[in-house]
């Protein structure tokens, strides 16, 4: 006879290219957050949270990243036929929630949100497929201000949650510039011109010489494949290396480079003019070149914004995978884009933005050791009579009622070694503990579990008997003595 | 000829069901749940944040909620096959997470998570499709001081968060003391104990004389409906009546009154000794029936926990849609469950946990005036002369770097009353006025908003000049003057 048919069990699995959180990579990163909407809260800008699922009609597709047009979203079918996808952005949903609520709404209305965002694509290590970002937004003005605005804001969010002046550097290019050099050249037609724009993207990767192959007849790819160019000549593809080769000593000069590298274009004049305007704004707060300056290589973008775009580069060096020095790179990016809401309402409403990269920040504040390294683990009361609970207990609601964290351990005291296993387990600073014999004498031993490990690793015998790292104490100066341990560990 | 298609423009409206959440609304509910997560880190606690997205197979059906058993969830399959679900809770991700991750975890593990999750359902009258939880739970140890740490911490929590000692009460009951009763009655047919177990469940709602009825014959609805009965004899629904209301003038009483009612049955016993030692373990923490109390009426989740069940209540009034009192009600419940990993492991892994309702409790805090109410508007500082947007810039950079929250008008200047009307929307305390006089003159406008309002709407013509709403004041005493008419404010 065949034996029944059991149900298999389900997998203990998260779905792929979706991870768990644990401790401090929650704790952080919601610190973190908090302090970047201090500052945004200290601009003026409101918080806004809009739920994770959008209509997909309203969501559209509007991905800033142009390297991955693809990019999916996750969506299903209501019963009723609507359909529905996770957000894969906040710029979207800002753009659906300023339509449906602009008449509540102040003009301008400065909004910013912080939340998970979820990209249908293939996970790939460190590449997830919910991730949080943070962005903040002004929606309905063209003013040059805002834009000086977000970029001094943005230099203050960076100091405000640990990264140094001097470390970071926001970097500001101009879409209309761009416009402006390519009708210089007289490059109309929509198909050559978003070939050109593809091409500048790669800056980054293939530098100057890189793009000069790509605008003219093509580049033999790092993999050996032949990468097709625009088909410019050299002539033709001379005013756009112009443009993103530019930047000068100061902003002046920066600024002279643009105006001679668009002619006679009024589109490119109106770029350089705002570009000049936020340059002036900002110097005028005292936000120098040391935090912010004018920079035309800043490509990132270019294809998506419409006016300025700004970029937040972290200047110090880390070492990659590979052990090679690199710089830290881009954490945060945004710009102008003057289009999304007007998909909803026929009206174009100007809007400018940033967008910071949460999971890269918090990777650079650990890179610098400004997040973490504390101990955070809780004081163990250990069970050694599991009759006297009622006694732990109280002892954890001591040190609790004072701020300390403490815990009773609640798993089976019997083998009192899993006791202090699971003390290490949980990075505890110190152990109480309290026999019949110290309940008897009214004390109780106290074990800087900290010390001990110091110990274990380095002392010397005679450094281990000067040094004890078990004390007896009063059990009315519990508390006290857990204290100046605590404070001593720093 | 027909006129081209347009394509329709999509509309600018949240899907059914879900809503966007501005300003105080979401600030509020952050620093509430800061205030709580601070608590359970306290309690040695570790932060867990899975995926909002789950495998269908690992997420299962465990909706505690007894009345809406065919409650669903936002579900796609992915290309390759594998149906994916977005949570419906945080208890059945935790059951995931402790099944994959337990080698690495701590046993007893103690975790809390707080994040929005999603039910497919319909929408209501402030019935949305996503929402808040904030749960804490201990995974791995069978121990009832676990239990007993639960009801403390959500008792620390209601208090940290602002409901006053006297407003709330935590009611502990046990699943294991109704089983007793159910044995002693030789209830031992599951169809038949299912039944009784829904029928407790309406005690909230039908009372004592309800559930007797429903117990036995059946019962004539409010709406008209008879709803047939369980068919027990009025002998046999008795014990479960006593159990009902078993509660007495103190939790000795009410535990003898239950001893009673479970006649010889063991698994009664061992649910009345778990009561006991809880309470016990409670009163030896100061925690007295002021607090936390056994209550045997607590219905809620007992068809769904295996052991101990627990309820915050708010036990002042309101006053509900129609004017009418009543009690605030429930905030948060919890209890043990013993089967959700065993799904994913075959091990039965002990647990026990509490989630708190973060909208109700949110609500509870606004009706008792702890939340909400101070100004939150940023200083405006209004364009007089759009030439001059750096020093409106300088003067919001000065007053934010003593923390004061400021910003620039950025929309169309021309119109002065504009600025005011924007001021107000943004509920501003104070707005900020430098015309080429003041300028000239070295000096700036400072108008008292609040105040400003209370005159236009009170103040006699005499106040009115006594207390000058506006106010000119040197320039480099700006931030001070503002500083103070804000401190007045208060």
């Amino acid at each position: 006879m065949a034996k029944p048919k059991k149900t298999p069990r389900p997998k203990a699995e998260t779905p792929k290219g979706f991870r768990d959180y644990f401790g401090r990579d929650v704790t952080e990163r919601a610190e973190m957050l908090a302090s970047i909407a201090e500052v945004y809260h200290r601009y003026g800008f409101d918080a806004l949270e809009s739920s994770a699922v959008e209509t997909v009609e309203a969501l559209g597709k509007f991905l800033p990243d142009v390297d991955r047009p693809n990019e999916g979203v996750f969506a299903w079918q209501e019963d009723e036929g609507d359909w529905l996808a996770l957000r894969y952005d906040l710029t979207a949903p800002l753009a659906r929630v300023y339509a449906q609520h602009r008449n509540d709404l102040p003009t301008p209305y400065r909004r910013y949100a912080m939340g998970p965002v979820w990209r249908n694509e293939k996970p790939g290590p460190g590449r997830f497929r919910q991730f949080y970002q943070c962005d903040a937004d002004t929606v309905g003005t063209a003013s040059p201000a805002a834009d000086a605005e977000i970029c001094a804001m943005l230099a203050d969010t960076l100091e405000a949650v640990g990264i140094p002046r001097g470390d970071y550097l926001v970097r500001v290019n101009n879409r209309k510039v761009l416009n402006g050099v390519l009708e210089t050249m007289g490059l109309n037609d929509n198909a050559e011109r978003d070939a050109v724009l593809r091409t500048i993207d790669k800056f980054d990767k293939v530098g100057e010489a890189g793009v000069r192959e790509l605008l003219g007849k093509g580049r033999l790819d790092a993999s050996g494949a032949y990468i097709d160019g625009v088909g410019l000549s050299e002539d033709q593809a001379g005013p756009v290396l112009a443009f993103l080769t530019s930047k000068g000593a100061d902003a002046q000069t920066t600024l002279a480079n643009l105006r001679s590298a668009i002619g006679e274009s009024s589109i490119g004049a109106e770029g350089v003019q705002e570009l000049e305007t936020i340059a002036g704004l900002l110097a005028a707060q005292g936000y120098g070149p040391d935090r912010i300056e004018i920079d035309p290589s800043v490509v990132r973008g270019l294809g998506y914004y419409t006016g300025p775009v700004f970029e937040a580069e972290l200047t110090f060096d880390i070492l990659d995978e590979k052990g090679r020095k690199r710089q830290f790179g881009s954490v945060a990016g945004g710009g102008r884009y003057d289009d999304l809401v007007k998909r909803f309402t026929g009206q174009a409403v100007p809007a400018t933005g940033v967008s910071i990269g949460v999971d890269r920040l918090l990777a650079a504040l650990r890179e610098k050791g400004r997040v973490g390294g504390s101990t955070q683990g809780p004081v163990v009361v250990t069970v050694m009579d599991r009759d006297r609970m009622a006694d732990y207990q109280a002892m954890v609601a001591e040190l609790r009622s004072t701020g300390i964290r403490a815990e009773v351990y609640l798993g089976n005291p019997k083998n009192f070694g899993n006791q202090l296993k699971y003390a290490d387990k949980r990075g505890s600073p110190v152990a109480v503990i309290e026999g019949a014999e110290e309940k008897a004498n009214g004390v109780v031993q106290i074990k800087d579990l900290i010390l001990g490990a110091q110990i274990a690793e380095n002392a010397t015998l005679e450094e281990w008997k000067e040094r004890p790292s078990q004390f007896e104490v009063p059990r009315d100066q519990l508390v006290a003595k857990v204290r100046e341990i605590l404070d001593g560990q720093g």
